[in-house]
Formats: C-alpha cells, sequence, structure tokens
C-alpha cells in the first residue's frame, strides 16, 4: 500500500481506479485502504461477491483511462469469478495481457477452492488467452522465480501444463497437486470481500 | 544457470556473449559455466583481475551483436572494476541502462570492499548516469522489494542517498550504513574471479 501511495506521489498520478481481478486467498487486497487515500474508484468483476465495489465489469467490456485501455475478460478456473485485463496499446505501444493467477510463467493457478475448477481454468488459457496474437506479452499476478514477464507465445509452447496436454490430461495434472491451504485463507476470504478492511 | 540454459534453448537462442559487470561478492557467477555450455565468450571490464576472460572492454567502447548494441561504461564506486551498460535502442526500441550495482532503485551498492568507494560512486552515478537521457530505463542487478526497472528520471529526483545530496553527503551516508560482510565473500570473490569455477 505504501509503495503504491509513494509512487502515486513521486510521479504526480491521480489513481483513477483500482481492480482486483479476483478474491485472493493467501494475502489482504489494498483496494479499500487506497480508495480511501485516493478516492479511486473499485472494479471487481461481475460475478464477485465483494460488497465494496464501485464498478462492475463484463465479458468484453472496455475500461478506458486517459489513452489506456483495459479489456475485461472473463477467466474462470482459479477461481469462479476471475477475470483477466487485456491492455490494448493501440499501435502506441505494445499489446499486454495481466493474467491475474490463471495463467502463471510456466504455471498456473490452483484450481481446488473458491469454486476453482481445472477444466475452466483449461478453457480460459488455451480458448481465450491462448488466442491472442502470439507476440502478446503476459504479465502474471506472482511468480516465484523472478520473472514478471512472458509472452503468449511462450506459454503455448513451454508452459509444462499445457502444451501438448488435453483437458483431461491438465484435470489430472491440477488433480494431482495436493497443496495445502493458503496459510490466510479463513482470513483472506472474508477480509477481501470487503476490500480489505473487515473479516 | 539452467535458467539462463532452458530460455536459451525453448528461444531457440543463441549465446554470443555473456558478460560480468563486476566481481560479485554475494554470489557465485554462472559465466564459466554458460562458456562450457554454450562457447559463448566471456566478456569483463579492463580493469578486472579475473583470469578466464577471453574480450575485456573500455570505456566508451560499444559491443554489437545482431542489432543489439551495448556501449560500456565504467562505472566504479561499488568496487573499482564495475562496468555499466547502455542499450542503445537505435530508434528501434528504447534505450535502457544496466546499472549493475553502482546505482539501484531508490538506493546505490554499498562501497565498503573490493575497492569500493562512496566518492567514486557519487561520480559514476551524479555525472555520468544521471547525464543520461531522463526517459532512459535503469535496469539494476539487484532489487529487494521486487521491483525491477526505473528511470533516471525518478533515480535523480527520488533516490534519497542522492537527489540534492553532495559528494560529501553521500559519502557520510555511505559510511554510516556499518553492514556486516556478504556471508559468502570469502568464497565467491576467488571463485568469482575464475568466472565460478574454482576458488
Amino acid at each position: 500500500m505504501s509503495v503504491y501511495l509513494g509512487l502515486i506521489e513521486q510521479l504526480d498520478l491521480k489513481l483513477i481506479r483500482a481492480i482486483d481481478m479476483h478474491t485472493h486467498a493467501d494475502h489482504v487486497t489494498a483496494l479499500g485502504d487506497l480508495r480511501d487515500a485516493t478516492d479511486c474508484a473499485t472494479l471487481r468483476g461481475e460475478f464477485t461477491r465483494a460488497e465494496c465495489v464501485s464498478q462492475h465489469v463484463r465479458e468484453g467490456e472496455t475500461v478506458a483511462v486517459d489513452g489506456v485501455w483495459l479489456k475485461a475478460l472473463y477467466t474462470p478456473g482459479h477461481t469462479n469469478e476471475s477475470f483477466g485485463f487485456m491492455l490494448d496499446g493501440r499501435g502506441e505501444c505494445e499489446d499486454a495481457v495481466f493474467t491475474s493467477d490463471v495463467l502463471l510463467i510456466r504455471g498456473s493457478g490452483r484450481t481446488d477452492f473458491q469454486g476453482g475448477d481445472p477444466y475452466a481454468s483449461y478453457d480460459s488459457i488455451v480458448n481465450k488467452l491462448f488466442t491472442l496474437r502470439e507476440e502478446t506479452r503476459a504479465y502474471p499476478a506472482h511468480d516465484y522465480k523472478g520473472c514478471t514477464v512472458s509472452t503468449i507465445w511462450e506459454e503455448r509452447r513451454f508452459n509444462p501444463r499445457l502444451a501438448g496436454k488435453s483437458a483431461e490430461q491438465y484435470a489430472e495434472i491440477m488433480r494431482s497437486l495436493n497443496l495445502p491451504d493458503p496459510k490466510m485463507i479463513g482470513v483472506a476470504v472474508p477480509a477481501n470481500l470487503a476490500c480489505g478492511q473487515r473479516a
């Protein structure tokens, strides 16, 4: 939160909108605190259960601020209410897609709670994200090896969970992960439904 | 090392040259292993004491590979043999500078061993790196908060060790850091003088 506010002040920006792409289970969002500090709008996808949202977006809808265009992509799988956002450079900068936790670099987000579903994840990735132009840069919300960006071309070819895999094979991979629950899930999910401000 | 080789293979690249920008004190370089695996040239600045170097570069020299131009900048201070490299986009992509450990994001590399000197660091940063075009992206070799890139404009204005500070004030800040020696320094420095392969 202080990192965001510090950069907003230093770069002399005005925060107009902030987006939570899904309800996080492993950390508490700063969305409510950012709204209180900056009076920004709070955006979520249309299927969120969060109560503190000032603008809902739906599949295909474009959100524009000052020459930046973000197109909402409904990408369930990690959760049943996850949205990705496509940055449309309109020829002035490169296109990019923010994939949230659905598609990660050489990986994908777990599919075993909060309405997660491996078949929905496969469909979101293969039939939606992988149909974007191959040179589109893909920014995930997490990476555990220090990477920050990949491309659709790279992930189509080298994502070991997806390259050459059928939906059934992907579902089997995801089912066999046997991950423990995030430590904070009991606190984070209810808090994040209130934009991080009360559990 | 396996991360680099994995990407080289996946992206169908041929590694022509690899550069160590200074002799690291906190980790062991993969330069020798990369050379053995790929037959790449090993580059270092002209003042290195490392013995396994196939090409030395000096201040102002440009190294070119396949439409990528890197200009060597002698930037002592963190060590007395550190070089930075300026990526010259020639109008086809944005210019960038790789600052090694001399200039970090809102910080700078320590100046208390391996010929480090706070006045040399100040001179390298203020009189060399900060004279680059303000929109130049600056990529440091480390960041401890997850950032990967800044700009010369941002660091001139917001680097707390440098913005508005004289050389004397900067030297006092650096002297007062009182950092412990890196745990690996006794192993890493001799190993890195041999491109990481023997201590």
